[in-house]
């Protein structure tokens, strides 16, 4: 990463120090989590600094990972979700109004940057795409390639149901939220294994 | 946390080191990232030292972040997958041949641990409950009230389907993977928020 320039800060923290977070964590410094630093960023600069806010990515791909190192979001806490439905977007809003942003990569954007672009739609294969270009391109374009929208939650998703009665399931004996029905989802054939 | 014994260690590292990790990156010390950093102790230990695992979480309360503080496993990077089936259990096993363990907390072996089995089945509210009393018997008990079993996953879900197609959505215009069909799952409703 020789093309980096050592006054990119990604959420007020130098880039190197954002770097060394994600390969400790992500396991390497791949080109999403990059995009997905200055995401997070734009994001969070267009909210209030003082709102709680929970976070929603349309990906399973890097950007949960640059919200959770990025914000006191995290799957284990609940303040993140993923609901997959293949976007690169990323939406964080107050946890009582919903009111919010979602911040996604805009095709349109991307023009000027040959090699996000086609690394995002996928245009080469993998071998023929060039990690320094893209990442000097990503470093340069910023959030110029980014779109951003004002988002409101629906008010039924932000309702949390805490402590729902736990059921013993008849089938494996384990404990589960009774709410998901007579049997425990896993005995109903949703896990790739049995046990 | 007076109770914590300074000896307690999970994988490998002094308990306050995780302790420390947890708080930052889960927000506060919760009894499910102790109990999960049992279980993901519990699961590795019960794992050839030198296999590459991925990871599976049947519920999203707690246990991903024990899993990905605890393993190179991370939502972002693939290794680790939800399948909220709202039990509590974690599953690692060997990325290639699919050869692994399950690890769950098992309610059948809470007789002793009145506190645990409270907060587990949620036989009482919380603001009824003890979370000094909690923590320290679940240091006491530790891996004891753990059930584990072989597991084998099937094989079309160890199947990576990588570089998938990306198609334009003809209704928002924003990139998908062309497998999920004529249009996002966005646009079919997916998301509780409109853009």
């Amino acid at each position: 990463m020789d093309t980096l320039k050592s006054d990119v800060t990604i959420c007020g923290r130098p880039i190197d120090d954002y770097i060394k977070q994600v390969v400790d964590f992500h396991g390497s410094f791949a080109p999403g989590m990059l995009l997905g630093g200055f995401m997070v960023e734009h994001a969070r600069r267009n909210l209030s600094p003082e709102i709680l806010f929970d976070s929603i990515c349309e990906t399973s791909h890097c950007l949960p990972d640059a919200v959770q190192l990025l914000t006191p979001c995290s799957i284990g806490n609940g303040w993140l979700k993923i609901i997959d439905v293949g976007r690169f977007a990323i939406a964080l809003y107050d946890k009582h109004s919903g009111n919010g942003v979602r911040v996604h990569l805009d095709h349109r954007r991307l023009e000027s940057w040959g090699e996000i672009k086609s690394w995002f739609l996928r245009l080469k294969p993998k071998h023929e795409q060039s990690r320094e270009r893209l990442m000097d391109e990503m470093l340069r374009a910023g959030v110029s390639v980014l779109g951003i929208a004002r988002i409101s939650i629906q008010k039924e998703f932000l309702e949390h149901r805490h402590g729902a009665p736990i059921a013993l399931c008849p089938a494996c004996g384990e404990a589960y939220p009774s709410e998901h029905g007579a049997r425990c989802r896993a005995c109903l054939g949703a896990l790739p294994y049995k046990v």
